[in-house]
């Protein structure tokens, strides 16, 4: 039975938006209700996987499992905070529950612009503001905050909010340049003053109160606001695609290359990418950054309590950007739009949240026979999906990038402006701690841990992790020579966790161990690319680590569940511990041969430079999934030769005009070495 | 006083080669000389600087450092080897030195193009041919292979030939998919057969007489060998650059973007980098991929000797492919030449062995103010220069890029054919030290470390070396809420080695100690964005150890010498053991506020991927040098927006009409999220 509503791994339309607050509505009659989440609630697996297997087969399509939406509200007249299910497809609800009262929802965009607004007009915010006989013209501004959390007991919902010293009034002043020295903290809920903190100004952990301010420069980035000219050396790059891309699109279904898969979108992930085939064979049921943690170093109050959540505690798709043709991807450009829901229930269309594109990344293959000189050579084309979120201070660019060689990579670009502090830095101090980044201020150590959540679908749903270490063979009567050395694999049988290892070139690889290579002998696989990264830092005894603890290992495997799809757990925000993987972990469930998923954590320990600071040049991390054993040869072979005809490149003009040989299939005849006379 | 000689950084002339040749002629009359290599010398260091800094300050020049010339070659009449040192400018001999019978030269290309058709030719091998009663139109083929060290007595000059069938006579089959069971031993200079060594068929160390050849299929990959088609989805992507590209050149003087630096070229290593500034600063006096040994793990006689050292042992300038446009590399491009000899002392051009374009590499930085919205976007406008190596069957692609944000990165791309070596896996066999990659055939695991040796002039040329680790504080009274952690500093005092640590998130830096950061208080710096790697899995008890000891530890410390080029020692070929960084090092030198140098070892374990075969899609691995404390803020600020009006990029048809505030120097100015009703 075809169907015309969404596809099961559609993002929310605003129809649906609409369609929750009215079921809501009429569950609660009369009662003034406040929108915190309005988002599809992902679908039953087991129910999708009839239908997408459908779907690739190319057989008559099943019913589509049911389409089901996930609201987070509070009740304005008892202040309680609610999760419900509905069902879209019967109009229904299927629950609503009202959570603990030390459960706190993330932080909404409506709910964040109201606090900020608030302070600023704050009497106790207005005397500090006061006190330090600001120069005309130099105004005031404040970023709220997650609160963080210190202790077992705090019930309130709380914000701590960061204020600023705004030098001009531009749309791209610095205010992180100059940071002050106090910071109050309410609560969200009554937007009572809870207390007003004072900041440490020296190396110490010395606070006063507030003094008039000694006016330093700010440490600009506009243009118009430098003292430097802007480079007028840099020529146009335009990237012509005169017979379209290599792409098409049907809805939210791309097709390039062999490769297939849907774009999904939810406020919480931003991006997600779903039922990932190549040449029509399954590699991945789903792929995301499930969470991230960013703690920070400096052991001082109230920074300790810096640890934001930024997938549960505000969600990658409520910050992503609007992108703009040109300026945020180069060539030909699809865009992908998200919604989202206001604090009353409206649908908000979020224009261009995601954009595609190719790209050309220099060489993919290439061998030159010495003998006759014939080469072939193979670009490396990629297709881009990226994503960019600000949250507040920081920039986060996710790519995820497809390639003809069936390789699939997550690159992560940090970027944007540091999370800074007050510091009185004129008398040449310095912190272990952080980096001076200007006058008056500092940027704190800070480390940034992703979790990528893997769920995999090599030749079928039912796939098996292992990890293999490359080592020395003992030296004994098969080593005679002592140079052999072999892969030694570990399976992981039931859930639990693995350290990666530099030393012994450890791999991680997915298996289907119904599914045998006729070549090597082994089930088709492939491998994770990891990226070995320091992990938390925090003490085990504090409760930053306890609500991260999918940060403290770069290896988690469960066997999925439907729900568990955050590696922090559903609510991060002030949590006091998390109930993510390390709790699922604790099932023992059997991983061999089932429906299993691979958690990567990996991350950035941050130790500012002083070039990071006013807005940071990227800083680059990458992980890779890539076919082991999957294939019987390079699935890249059939790919067309590098040539002239098809590339036009031009030659630098004192150069004596040289090309290859563009249209043969038997690629570039220019021998190595030619002799001259 | 300005002379119109070569640069004390140029690549040799065909002019010096002559001259080399006649000088030698006058030096050894009547005798006849075989010339392996002549190239330049690398000139005096402390001679090179005051000239250098000449050209930076826009000083007048001092006289040049002498032209020297390096000559390495053999007397016809007794045998002997020979180095000798030229000065060119004098046009006389400084030395010709007979070198000791156990050190072995080079391998060069007339040499093995001598053995190689020598073996066909030879009655054994005719014989062993026969007995496999090759099926009409298949013939066999051989690839010369360094013969590596087993033990400490042998003085002969030796190549072991690897033996491959040829299925068809094309230009591009592929005959490692095809090999043979029997590999002759060659003397090199009296071109006797040594030994018929035969190669195990099975999975254990049993060999036996050659019998005929059971047809199977090659493995190919030239297009017309393929059985598939070729993709025909693949759409042009073409870079066009109207204004021309942004860099400029000057003989091998490049300037781009605020930096300036001298493109190199020897036989050996191939491309150098020299005399790297930005914005008129010193950063690096020279950057070259010094070595790189390849250890293969098949613990079998005689692939325990099968360790290629392909700058020592043969030259990546020697193996550097002559590039095509349009195929190599995309844009805008030029192209740099080098000569080196032949066995005769003849000049030949290798043209186009070094390319060089811009690429654009996504988003260099991004910050949106969510309160205006107002987004500044530049992008990473990128300076690429290109050489790929073809040695026998596998290739290397270095790239050097340069970028705006004062950032150089060594990208090294592995690519080619697969050293595969005969494997009887019809009824299922496999082996634990390789990869069945098609019938008959079997890739052993195998390591490629690379030694990157970078000549440090931060500020200065004389540079202190140190690392820093990321550590938690201890729990105290200073560290009250157990988040604190900071960085530990290590400096390396004396010449020595170090290993990198992703659990400590270890970086290392080069700083210069007379120059102090105005902001952060802190002696300038760059840092190394290290690839932490396994190190050598060859047991300690190995010649492939004691060979290849740069490749025990990630991290090598010297004080500059004048002849301290190569990781691995002068002469590789059939080394009993090395010269290099573990001798060096072991002077303890003082190495803090000195002229250093620092030694990176990476590589890659390449347990083989049947998908790597027959030709291998690229396995990249990267190392960065990045300013830490070396500017004030960042370096990339004054790059221009992104904006449209410069990037003419196009929209996917269905979408809407859509484009970003071009010429605005305060960038795009969408609002993060927009209300619709």
């Amino acid at each position: 039975m075809v169907t015309h509503g969404p596809h099961p791994f559609d993002p929310i339309s605003p129809e649906e938006i609409r369609l929750a607050v009215k079921i809501l509505e009429a569950t609660f009659p009369g009662v003034s209700l406040r929108y915190k989440r309005i988002d599809v609630n992902e679908p039953i697996k087991k129910d999708v996987i009839a239908y997408i297997e459908a779907e690739r087969l190319r057989r008559p399509l099943p019913s589509p499992p049911a389409r089901l939406l996930y609201v987070l509200f509070h009740r304005l007249d008892t202040g309680a905070f609610y999760k419900a299910i509905l069902n879209a497809d019967k109009r229904s609800i299927v629950y609503a529950k009202e959570l603990p009262k030390e459960v706190q929802g993330p932080i909404d965009i409506d709910e964040i612009a109201g606090i900020e607004e608030m302070c600023m007009k704050h009497p106790a915010v207005l005397a500090e503001i006061e006190k330090l006989q600001l120069p005309a013209g130099v105004t005031v501004c404040n970023d709220p905050w997650m609160y963080g959390t210190d202790n077992d007991t705090e019930d309130r919902r709380l914000f701590q909010c960061f204020m600023y010293m705004v030098e001009v009034d531009h749309p791209q002043n610095n205010h992180y340049s100059l940071p002050c020295k106090f910071s109050p903290v309410f609560d969200g809920l009554t937007h009572e003053l809870v207390r007003m903190d004072y900041l440490p100004g020296g190396a110490d952990f010395e606070t006063s109160t507030t003094q008039p301010w000694k006016p330093v420069k700010t440490v600009q980035y506009a243009h118009d606001l430098l003292d430097e000219p802007v480079r007028s050396d840099l020529k146009p790059y335009i990237v012509q695609q005169p017979e379209g891309p290599s792409y098409s699109v049907d809805g939210n279904s791309v097709y390039w290359q062999k490769w297939r898969f849907r774009v999904g979108f939810n406020a919480r992930e931003g991006l997600v990418i779903y039922n990932v085939t190549y040449d029509n064979r399954n590699l991945f049921y789903r792929l995301a950054v499930s969470e991230m943690t960013v703690p920070y170093g400096d052991p001082r109050a109230p920074y300790h309590r810096k640890q934001a959540f930024d997938v549960g505690d505000t969600g990658f798709g409520m910050n992503a950007n609007q992108l703009a043709l040109g300026c945020d991807c180069l060539g030909h450009i699809k865009y992908f739009d998200g919604y989202r829901n206001d604090c009353k229930g409206n649908p908000l269309q979020l224009k261009n949240v995601i954009c595609m594109h190719e790209q050309d990344n220099g060489l993919q293959h290439k061998h030159t026979n010495y003998r006759s000189g014939a080469a072939t050579v193979v670009r490396n084309r990629q297709l881009v999906l990226q994503m960019i979120c600000t949250v507040a201070n920081y920039e986060y660019i996710f790519n995820y990038i497809f390639d003809q060689a069936a390789n699939v990579e997550l690159e992560v670009r940090a970027t944007g402006i540091l999370s800074t502090v007050p510091f009185d830095n004129e008398n040449g101090q310095t912190v272990p701690w952080g980096t001076n980044v200007g006058p008056g201020v500092m940027a704190p150590f800070h480390q940034h841990m992703f979790s990528l959540r893997v769920d995999p679908a090599i030749d079928g749903f039912k796939n098996t992790i292992y990890y293999e270490d490359s080592v020395p063979m003992p030296e004994d009567e098969k080593n005679p020579y002592l140079v052999g050395y072999v892969s030694e694999p570990t399976v992981m049988r039931t859930s639990g966790t693995a350290n990666t290892s530099v030393d012994r070139h450890r791999v991680f690889k997915i298996r289907n161990d119904n599914v045998v290579n006729p070549i090597t002998y082994k089930p088709v696989a492939y491998k994770l690319m990891a990226a070995p990264s320091q992990m938390l830092l925090v003490s085990k005894n504090a409760p930053g680590y306890r609500r991260a603890e999918f940060a403290t290992k770069p290896i988690w495997v469960t066997k999925y569940q439907d729900d568990e799809l955050y590696a922090a757990g559903e609510f991060t925000n002030q949590s006091r511990r998390a109930e993510g993987v390390e709790t699922w972990v604790q099932r023992k469930d059997n991983t061999e041969n089932e429906d299993v998923i691979l958690w990567h954590t990996f991350g950035l320990t941050h130790n500012p430079r002083i070039e990071d600071f006013p807005v940071m040049p990227m800083e680059r991390i990458s992980v890779m999934l890539k076919p082991d054993g999957f294939f019987n040869k390079n699935p890249a072979l059939d790919v067309p030769q590098s040539s002239q005809l098809f590339n036009k490149s031009s030659l630098h003009p004192e150069e004596a005009a040289s090309c290859c040989a563009g249209s043969s299939s038997a690629g570039t005849k220019a021998k190595l070495y030619k002799r001259i006379d």
